[in-house]
């Protein structure tokens, strides 16, 4: 089932180390970064923060930035602190989806809304992500300032797109890609370029494109996973985009070559409210059996390519080649 | 029961028409601006936008930011969207603050949570205030940014303290002071300094100094009237902090100074999950029978004498005296 570019790797943790290998003590500095962003007096934000910085993950934006800032391997030390910004930002979000999702766990960790409150998490996602702007002003770079503020905007739109969707089986490709450019892609690529902004700035374009491309490859592996994995290897269970009612990619290429018997099936599933386990699962099977799968897949690996020939103009060196790991990563990532 | 200040004044929809005169002109291109602002393609988002528009209220801290851009005469064009961007953010607070305590109405009309869904009100906050950024980096004008993402940094910092008030009654006057700075006085404050900045810089300390001061005297008063006015006065069902257990200065202040037998009557009202009229009615009586109420009263009056006297270092103008209403305005005001 795997595509060409992820048959020839090796499993995703160990990848993911060794793109982290020419960042290393760059990340060690950003977690810290993240800790004095967000640290304050008040008990109540203490004790959230803290958890946070727990569910924090494997901080795969930071490594894009700072991979970014050194391409030509003289980054600048600001290129922490926008680091850090730009998980902090990664994390404010993830505590308002979790909230409007009323998820309940988040890494394997219970999320904010759970742990705490739906109230808490509304307002703590605000703090972090004004108390991020408030590091990044303090940077005094406005052009950086552009680009976050404008992808901390694409991400709201994102959402707004996302609860916007009536009639979820008519959602088009087309509104899927604007879709998930928005809600991931546009973070992606916002740390690439503002990290080759604290490096050798000519580079800003090409890392724009490369981490747009790779941020699309990204969340299609992501929706693909969704079909494809089940609860032990992901750590959430199969099939949860469709128990809630998302469609992906996988789903709105499969449509239009459905028999009038699985099209009846799949309208079944998303007129029940909370849809079985038996259900989902035969919808799985639809979208498989029509090639859905398999085209998500292409598509996946055409944003793939775009983003390895994004690179071509970067200098050969560790940082090339971690960056174009990282594209190998995206796609074969199991979780 | 009025104060010194507030027995001198008009009505007070007649006195903001007045403190608004010298900047009539100003307040329309400040409307034109922030619906430029929240455009979007997305129907959702034009859809809710243009509640959230209507809902905008008399645009005091918009008033505040343009009369303090010409203290002396000369405001730069700028101003019209920091004061859009400042209205902004204070909108985008409003929507969050409603999504977390259910509010169902604001100023008359139907909040983002009751008329979509809490989700939406969530995401869009995010979006009104992501947007309201982009805007103001826009401006390119880095210290006036510092101001207003410290000043959205505090708002949620005001709120956690809310939130974080475990035991409701042992809320202090400290905390009180901290919370309502943090929750009213900073953007308040922010508007006029960043104001200021966009005129006669040289005023930005008095007008920082005067806006705190205000900030602080305008929350007392809302805190007040909650005790003294009712439904058909300010449009909100009097008592509603009380039925929500939010403790604000007239109890703080009655509180050590009523009987044990009051004292058993307010355990009551805050052991109840939804306080009947009657026993607000009592507690209400109780902390107006022990000078919480007057109590109150003097320390916003004290606040408001320290805004007037922030004020003298300003020429005499038709704006400084605009100001100088602002401050009997905020303790007048009925709703």
């Amino acid at each position: 089932m795997s595509g060409v570019i992820a048959r020839t790797r090796v499993p995703a943790s160990n990848a993911l180390r060794d793109i982290q290998e020419p960042v290393r003590e760059g990340l060690d500095r950003v977690v810290e970064e993240m800790q004095r962003i967000v640290t304050d007096d008040l008990p109540l934000i203490r004790e959230v923060s803290g958890h946070l910085l727990q569910i924090r993950g494997k901080m795969f934006r930071p490594t894009l930035a700072l991979l970014a800032s050194q391409i030509e391997g003289r980054p600048q030390s600001r290129v922490t602190r926008l680091a850090a910004v730009v998980e902090l930002m990664h994390l404010a979000t993830l505590v308002h989806d979790d909230s409007v999702d009323h998820s309940v766990l988040r890494r394997g960790l219970p999320t904010v809304n759970s742990l705490f409150s739906h109230q808490i998490s509304v307002i703590m996602g605000d703090f972090l992500y004004s108390r991020a702007l408030t590091a990044l002003v303090s940077l005094g770079d406005l052009e950086i300032l552009k680009i976050v503020t404008d992808v901390a905007n694409e991400l709201t739109i994102g959402e707004m797109r996302q609860l916007g969707a009536v009639d979820a089986l008519a959602f088009s490709e087309e509104d899927y890609t604007h879709l998930i450019r928005a809600k991931t892609a546009s973070l992606i690529a916002g740390a690439c370029e503002s990290g080759a902004l604290c490096g050798s700035s000519q580079f800003r374009g090409p890392m724009a494109e490369y981490g747009d491309r790779l941020g699309m490859a990204f969340q299609i592996a992501d929706d693909i996973l969704d079909y494809t994995e089940n609860e032990s290897t992901t750590g959430k269970p199969g099939g949860l985009d469709l128990r809630e009612h998302k469609v992906t990619l996988p789903l709105i290429a499969a449509l239009p070559r459905v028999s009038a018997a699985a099209r009846r099936r799949i309208d079944e599933l998303f007129a029940t409210e909370s849809p079985g386990d038996e259900i989902i699962a035969d919808v799985i099977g639809i979208v498989a059996e029509a090639g859905g799968i398999d085209y998500a897949r292409r598509k996946g690996e055409a944003f793939a390519h775009d983003a390895e020939r994004a690179l071509r103009v970067l200098p050969e060196s560790s940082v090339r080649s971690a960056l174009t790991d990282a594209i190998a990563y995206v796609m074969d990532r199991r979780s």
